[in-house]
């Protein structure tokens, strides 16, 4: 006795690494349907060794569906999650609609697997913003240990996070540069080929942050269920296919050596520490891409919060860090996944 | 009667942008000669209508000359600066020989020319290390203004930092991954396309900070004349040609506001504001590249230093901004040219 699952938009990057992770994964699904835009409907998905034929979302999708992971946007997320919700539906939202609603919870299965709903009947439940899920892969360990005051992040964000049209972009636009065309913006507001800019989301023209940035510190709050903590975030797209990353400066609110912040990170579920400092190997978006965890280096204290003359291996309230992880898979895919895991197995 | 100007290493990315600035600038001289190592000796550079033949570095190379530009690497200015500046010459370098020697100045024009040896005799003057050059070209109408008490910095820099090489190889690795081919790493420790990593400077295995972070941490400080400031520092290096960009959090010394952060930085000399919140125009790499001011912007009030409640426009202590700038111009040949210009015009 599986269970019925419905992917929504399937097409997309995102959806199409929700088929892949419930594959890989081997979720116990006796029926996996296929959903998208009236446009897509027909095209054939790959999954398993056969495919799948994609469905238009119309009146009655979810009948017989007990699992909906949705990627297809939040108008679509608004328009079709309350009502699968009150028939019975799981349905775990990748979009933005619901992730600031206070009932509804916003999940890092490794982090607050507590606030999921109870099983057995329908709900909403939002997956994340990438950035926001990432940072705190890397800093819910230190933050479980010691307390995390406050952190100043900078991201360096793939082109997968704006979708297959914005990575299929990078590419024709980085082909056309090595070929000596002149640099054209083709699918943001800059030229991408061998470039980079602050994130294409709407910035606030009174606090000055854009829309990721507003969802990095809003987010991170509510997973954290911890509204004080400080975040100062600077989220920029960088020429990246698939795997974002994040320089990141925390202040702790109790010291911890750097041995006993290492400890904490590799004994994290979800983590891998890359932190060869003889090699000059840390963490990439190549060895992020297409895995899981999310990869932690770059480990030190910062040597703008030791006392002069301290030792960097002495306790102290600072440390530089350096996360990367695929923003396809932890950063929606696989923690959607994850949470469909821990709901119903 | 013009002056006699060598350049040194004038084959490489930025001695041939050295010789580029001197012919823009119309840098009053009489003869420029240009200087490599045997092996490059007898290739032909472009210079105004003509052409300079590159002659070898030989004994009394500098026999006539009244200022020389270097920018061929520390072994090779240590081995050649100072027997130069004993005979007369006014030695520019912009290889790290020098930097911290504390006789030494280092120099940025528009922020310590008070700091340049007095005319009419032979010295050495270092040129700083780009990403260091780019950051204090932001930070300091702060710093004079506020008085910088701690930066975090995450840079991302780019292939010109490592020479004309690093970007030809970045050009064809590219050139094999958008036909499909596996990614390789061919000029640093890990494969460039479409990828991003820690900065390949050595990195110290008790601090954890490589090279090139500690050169930013160092030279800001020397130019600063301001052992005080505190400074965490992320070096990274991302797929992009010739600008180097860095994202910076600031703890000021005395409250401001983001009009008065705005208007003294609008008021600096090489620095240009790029800050429209409504189009989401921002400094970029592509923006920064072929120009000499420094791009500024991403201005805003950190909101992890305003008090709960606070308007973005109240007087504080803690901003973003986020800056730009061409790293072979004013990361490096302008720079020197500009010393130049401060010595003998």
């Amino acid at each position: 006795m599986g269970l019925n699952v419905a992917v929504v938009g399937a097409t997309g990057a995102v959806g199409r690494e929700m088929l892949a992770v419930l594959e890989q994964r081997k979720f116990p699904a006796s029926s996996v349907r296929a959903f998208a835009s009236q446009r897509s409907a027909g095209v054939k998905l790959p999954y398993k060794a056969g495919e799948i034929v994609v469905e238009p979302v119309l009146d009655g999708w979810h009948n017989g569906i007990d699992c909906a992971l949705l990627s297809a946007g939040s108008s679509i997320s608004k328009a079709i999650a309350p009502a699968a919700a009150e028939a019975g539906v799981v349905v775990i939202d990748n979009s933005s609609a619901f992730r600031m609603v206070p009932s509804v919870p916003l999940i890092v299965p490794e982090i607050n697997a507590d606030d999921l709903p109870p099983r057995g009947k329908g709900c909403i439940i939002a997956n994340p913003n990438c950035s926001a899920i990432i940072l705190l892969m890397g800093l819910t360990p230190l933050h479980r240990a010691f307390g995390v005051e406050r952190m100043v992040v900078s991201t360096y964000q793939a082109a997968s996070g704006a979708g297959a049209q914005a990575m299929a972009a990078l590419e024709q636009e980085t082909r056309e540069a090595v070929a000596g065309g002149a640099p054209r913006a083709t699918a943001f507001h800059e030229p991408y080929a061998f470039n980079l800019f602050s994130h294409n989301a709407t910035v606030d023209p009174v606090t000055g942050l854009n829309g990721e940035e507003q969802k990095v510190i809003e987010e991170s709050r509510k997973i954290w269920n911890d509204p004080s903590v400080r975040i100062s975030v600077t989220c920029v797209r960088v020429p990246v296919m698939r795997a974002h990353c994040e320089s990141v400066n925390v202040t702790l609110k109790t010291p911890a050596t750097l041995a006993q912040v290492r400890e904490r990170l590799g004994s994290f579920h979800g983590v891998s520490i890359v932190d060869d400092r003889l090699g000059n190997r840390f963490p990439t978006p190549q060895k992020a891409s297409g895995g899981d965890d999310v990869l932690v280096g770059r480990l030190r204290a910062d040597p703008s919060q030791l006392p002069p003359g301290a030792s960097p291996d002495s306790p102290t309230r600072g440390f530089d860090l350096f996360v990367a992880g695929d923003q396809l898979r932890k950063g929606a895919a696989l923690n959607a996944v994850q949470i469909a895991e821990r709901m119903f197995l």
